[in-house]
């Protein structure tokens, strides 16, 4: 048993005081959590989405399934489980939802083929796993977050590719689909606007949108876990690996620091070391993991021009989830309980 | 033209001065290079390279390898030319090398096939390009570097794969060699040992041999650039993707912090993330490169147990090429001018 220090509960509970009556009803959990804090954070993609170009069923699909997601993931740290279990949870449900671009209704290829990547870390550890360019074709992983989760767990390697990678998911006895089960007509109607766009030079609207799902979670043994899940860019080519499945760039995590998930333009967040840069701040420069977020996403991305935005978490629950795109589907429930859910940038 | 303040020349001077007789022969060049330092760096990987596994013939090739490496960067640094062309000259001479693990006699994966990684970083411009998993099957890029250096310099993503990444580099009309031209019977031999290991339970000497190759350099323009080319783990299977093509891990290049090329055990590089983090350590913490460099290699990534090493150059043209191996091969020529080539630890 864990047996932590009562001073900083104490300190909790006189803040909250000292925050007034509105604060009342919260008491408890807060004093609870004091003693382990829990909490989560996902994203489901951050982009161009505005109240213009939503409709209200989709937008009520999308609250739906980030509530779902992140209910699933709390549950899991409520009843003690590992953050590794509750991201994994919370990702499962944005993966099967085809309105988010992983899994089932991930984005199609150059080729019309859909192709998966997925990372995964472990803050306790520093172990990770990912998978990258997994296609689904004679038969698709319905979980990829499940393949980069067993290559952390079951491979002498952190990273595996293509072919390979899925003759080992399949060795680790996987849940696959059939292909036919990943494509929805919105994908498809996408990439024709992308390839259309291509061809007529024009910038389609999906080049703006990377709608990449990803959790980050803390649990009541104070360990922190990041996992992000993607298709990848719509119309991409050659065998392109964003920064989804790249430790340091997509995904990170670690105990002493922070665990992150991005979204975004994926190869300014490689060339940016995203993940790995806000946590970088943290241990380096003793900044609050809201600044450090800030900082990577709204001034060094931002002035290179890379598009996208990040869920961030700390060792005590603090959450971030800053994006330089006009909307980003996210949401949390922080270490009182509290759910959070919101698209548009004045959320 | 860039003016450069004549101070930090002085400076050096004193200190030259200061330093006693055995620097005079060095002054004149040294105060030539403070207005504009040159300096290149190389490595031919890392591991139990020891005098009682080495044959004096073996030893001599590598020597004169890394000779006319370092020769052939240095020389385009000082007719002026930019580091990325300096990097690329050193790092064709090491592919082409059969002793090296990268381009011809790169080590064979679990199929017996080789595959290429590679990546590339302009310090300048934080623009980057990498390969993973390039196949020689049916013909082989010659030099892999260049494949990274073209996915960098003419497309829009930063990391290709596969056969993708394969139809890119033709689509370029980079030189291309039968696939018998890759393979050695050295590596053959080395791969033979790898399986057998394996079947026996017992570990290897290729296990704890990793011999990757990079540059790094600063031209007189004052820009850094890295590289770094490799075959992988000798047996490698399901696609595994090591740290040599991803950027923060195997390279990175960075002209206010600092550029670095990264040779080991790939698998703990990518989870330290370990050329940026000799970076942000720098740009951060205020380190200097040496302890910063010294630090990831012989601190975080010892004590985890990840053996490797890696070159470094910071913005002046400072070197580090810190290992926690027996040896590495490896030398530089200094902003004096001065040639340097080593291969034990001792040296």
């Amino acid at each position: 048993m864990t047996q932590r220090p009562l001073l900083p509960a104490m300190f909790l509970l006189m803040g909250l005081a000292l925050a007034g009556c509105q604060q009342a009803t919260q008491d408890t959990s807060a004093a609870e959590s004091a003693q382990a804090p829990i909490a989560i954070v996902i994203h489901g993609g951050a982009g161009t989405v505005t109240r213009e170009l939503m409709t209200p069923e989709k937008e009520a699909t999308i609250r739906a399934a980030l509530t779902a997601a992140l209910e699933a993931g709390y549950a899991r740290l409520a009843s003690g489980e590992s953050s590794l279990e509750a991201i994994t949870a919370a990702i499962h449900i944005l993966e099967d939802t085809p309105e988010f671009n992983a899994g089932r209704g991930a984005v199609l290829n150059f080729d019309g083929m859909i192709e998966h990547d997925a990372s995964i870390m472990d803050g306790a550890t520093g172990q990770a796993g990912a998978i990258a360019g997994v296609s689904v074709e004679n038969g698709g992983l319905r979980h990829p977050i499940d393949a980069a989760r067993a290559v952390m767990m079951h491979s002498p390697h952190v990273m595996l590719s293509g072919a390979g990678a899925k003759t080992f998911a399949e060795s680790q006895g996987l849940e696959f689909m059939a292909a036919d089960w990943f494509f929805t007509d919105d994908v498809y109607q996408r990439w024709q606007d992308a390839q259309n766009a291509q061809t007529s030079n024009a910038e389609s609207q999906d080049t703006r949108w990377y709608s990449t799902v990803g959790a980050v979670a803390l649990d009541k043994q104070g360990n922190l876990a990041a996992g992000t899940s993607t298709g990848g860019m719509t119309n991409k080519r050659w065998g392109r690996i964003g920064d989804s499945p790249i430790i340091g760039a997509g995904t990170y995590a670690n105990n002493d620091s922070c665990a992150v998930s991005a979204t975004g333009h994926g190869e300014y967040f490689i060339r940016h070391v995203v993940a790995y840069d806000i946590c970088a701040r943290m241990a380096y420069q003793g900044k609050r993991l809201t600044d450090a977020a800030d900082e990577v996403i709204n001034q060094i991305l931002l002035e290179a021009g890379g598009a996208g935005g990040v869920i961030a978490m700390d060792p005590r629950g603090n959450i971030a989830m800053p994006f330089n795109t006009p909307g980003m589907y996210r949401g949390f429930i922080d270490t009182n309980g509290q759910i959070t859910i919101a698209i548009y940038g004045d959320e």
